[in-house]
């Protein structure tokens, strides 16, 4: 945790940079958000269908699985969010306002899914025990952004 | 390029441990690997754009997108690709069977994507020229597995 500012910073910087973006990029930046989401959503499936013992614990693919949520979470995603691209503003989007408007308290919620995902990657290949331990902080990041910046369906 | 036999050997037992996914979680791998290219996709538009001159050239943006093609590409995507999705096997699949009987010609091919993405992420942020000079070995890496792995439209 002790490059949060720096990762924030960053964060900051790119969100900056990509507000110029136009209409045609934004919703391509959509896609692109939604196709992050998704391999989120596959792999997380993995852990938590090892975790509910749906499949058998497999410490190869619980740490790959582990190994590329933290991947994905330690992206520089500013030019997946430019602004124009809420809910309501194009198509497809469930993103809230309030993720620009009271920026950066969705970067600190970005940084614990970090944290979480980290945790996962020690734990998930040491055994189901563990990984079960590590699901709830990292399915607990998850919903805290799409409580705070995700319209409900 | 050091860990390329560490890298291969990962994913030949990831590919294996899949190996037996069943047809639903087939057609969820297929979701996610498609997911995984989009974002490539979206990633290297933004470099390309720049290499093309179509918007301005950006070190903060090209770096991002760098470090994310470099990311995705060290993802470890064994699970993305298990037996039973291949191009007739699944809806929404192009992979051709030799994906898997050729193994593990395709990881060499992903291991050639981790070297362009690698020399892109040192390059993308230090100019346009040295970011202009990366694109070919990135886009040839992309071409030459679409080419030798993918079903042509």
């Amino acid at each position: 945790m002790s490059n949060v500012k720096g990762l924030i910073a960053a964060a900051v910087a790119t969100l900056v940079v990509s507000a110029g973006v136009a209409h045609a990029d934004a919703a391509a930046a959509v896609k692109a958000r939604q196709a992050h989401m998704d391999l989120y959503a596959f792999n997380l499936g993995i852990l938590g269908s090892m975790a509910k013992g749906e499949t058998d614990y497999d410490a190869d693919a619980a740490s790959a699985a582990a190994s590329n949520i933290e991947a994905l979470a330690k992206m520089k995603t500013g030019a997946f969010w430019p602004q124009g691209s809420a809910a309501g503003e194009i198509e497809n989007s469930r993103a809230l306002p309030e993720i620009w408007t009271t920026y950066p308290a969705v970067a600190e919620k970005a940084q614990d899914l970090v944290a979480a995902s980290e945790a996962m990657s020690v734990a998930a290949g040491t055994g189901l025990e563990p990984l079960q331990a590590a699901m709830g902080p990292l399915g607990g990041a998850c919903v805290a952004c799409h409580k705070a910046f995700r319209q409900p369906e």
